[in-house]
């Protein structure tokens, strides 16, 4: 039961993560393929975790970063997701409570414990993730509070959603509820080996309308249309009749709908230490842009400078104020 | 049991921090001593918790995070430290252990949960510390392994451990180990307040010949001797006949015996972000040093170049190798 409206609800894997620095010989070592996202069991998670060094534990889950970049530009969020009541649970609501962010989902009591993201992030900056999906494996369409997406002008969604199994209809409980509101749905396609294992859904998603809004960095973007070309793969999403923020790292991103294409740069930065949460950051900025009514181009240029925030430290959230960023930045929400 | 031999052995508070920034305005309202470290229930643990910002946790403790400085300097090291066998306690258990620590003591299965502390960083760097000791006040002297204790060169020894009633009783067994196989006891008078709760029991310790090396700031130094002035304390303490080694944040410090006086400065930094660590950092160098033959001034200095680095970033744990910065700076151990 939610009184009140939200700009944005996001729906996602609710985790935990735990970031240890590492090196390369590390990953090769322990077969992990950098800069990707795997999933893994909890005996790997407990096996991982014995091997890495000393970890930090902050609160992530692709989604609620997101919405928690959007709390920070000051806009009014809701989440839903699903945790354990055990430690790392608690953690998590604690976190997204304290920033003002709507989060009612009951927790499990039993069953799998809240789920972590062993995050090991290399000199360079980028981040290899290994999930152990835990508690999310039990988000239903239960869980989906349809006063909240009810109030919410927009319905953000991860791809990841399809990795647990009754996730995916929580996903399009959710969609016909916004839809049906009048409301907006938005999809992140997550990452690439996530869209290889979901191709053709994530594309039934668009053409069926189940989805208005699309995020993707582009080897995602590659990865759905199967093609090794970034020009072809624009042209073939921007046939769909969504509005799609792709993003490229350092080469900035590019806002395709059927009529309209915008080229916004990346934001410079001093220092790149890790590069988690810069997607889902990309997306709280364009989102709290969008949902405030701002052109498509200054939409892209609050996703840069939530992105350009987040990988100049370590952890998924951001630390500086986000409204404060876009205010200097001639872009106040 | 251990066959191996030490550099150090540390016995201390096993905690896990939970770092949140915040401004004064918060410090205010909740009745905090900015820069110190108040003893809490867990009934106000929680209901700070719940006040409080997002959070970070990281494993700490003062005498820990010492350890885990000196085993970044490459020497090798021991803790003995009591959590409870909960999620915080397998993470505190994993950080120490993941940088090579001998850390064998057992885990409580049942009574109050690991030891946490709310750690509050306000923009100008400083820290106050929130600490509900949990587990912590089941550490006894049973839990004291002789045979690490008498494997280590040094056994060093938090002066936080007078607040778990049964804990003195730990830090005495040891220290009555430590010289009976001729090694050497060092104590870290912890806090100001921590100081006027126990002050006739530290000097005692220094008198009886119970510690042989302290480590102190200079408020803690002006508290145990009840003066404002700072030189009247430092003539005081060496007086006592032992090796002391005074900290003054960004003045330096100052390694003071019977005989010798070695003033050494503070290393240059390019950014205050959190204090938390300093002092159990600059232990790490100066013992290290120490139990590697160095002199008292590149004991210091050594000192100096741990607090400098756990003081540019959060939490009290190295990030950097001390190994590498020492030797860049001429030091190598």
């Amino acid at each position: 039961m939610s009184a009140k409206r939200f700009d944005v609800l996001g729906i996602g894997n609710a985790i935990v993560d735990v970031i240890a620095t590492t090196d390369d010989a590390f990953l090769l070592s322990q077969n992990l393929n950098k800069g990707s996202m795997a999933l893994i069991d909890e005996a790997r998670s407990h096996e991982l975790y014995k091997a890495m060094g000393p970890g930090t534990v902050i609160s992530g889950g692709s989604a609620a970063n997101t919405i928690a970049g959007i709390a920070s530009f000051g806009l009014s969020a809701a989440f839903i997701g699903k945790v354990k009541a055990d430690e790392s649970g608690a953690a998590f609501a604690h976190d997204i409570r304290a920033m003002k962010i709507h989060f009612e989902t009951p927790q499990a009591s039993d069953g799998p414990s809240t789920a972590r993201c062993l995050v090991l992030v290399t000199a360079d900056g980028e981040r290899t993730m290994n999930t152990y999906l835990g508690a999310c494996q039990n988000l239903t369409p239960a869980d989906v509070d349809e006063d909240a997406v009810k109030a919410a002008d927009i319905t953000y969604l991860e791809g990841y959603l399809w990795d647990p199994p009754e996730a995916k209809k929580a996903f399009t409980k959710a969609a016909a509820i916004a839809h049906a509101a009048g409301k907006q749905v938005a999809l992140t396609l997550s990452d690439s080996f996530c869209v290889d294992r979901y191709r053709g859904e994530f594309l039934e998603l668009m053409r069926s309308k189940t989805v208005d809004i699309v995020f993707a960095n582009q080897h995602e973007l590659r990865s759905l249309y199967e093609t090794s070309d970034f020009d072809s793969a624009v042209a073939a999403i921007r046939q769909e009749g969504v509005l799609a923020a792709v993003t490229r790292s350092e080469l900035g991103s590019l806002v395709v709908t059927r009529g309209e294409t915008h080229a916004v740069p990346a934001c410079p930065i001093e220092r790149l230490v890790d590069t988690t949460g810069a997607g889902d950051l990309y997306a709280a900025g364009f989102l709290s842009g969008l949902a405030r009514g701002a052109s498509l181009s200054d939409c892209a240029r609050l996703g840069a400078i939530a992105a350009a925030e987040v990988i100049q430290h370590y952890g998924a959230r951001p630390v500086a104020s986000l409204a404060d960023l876009a205010s200097e930045n001639g872009l106040a929400l």
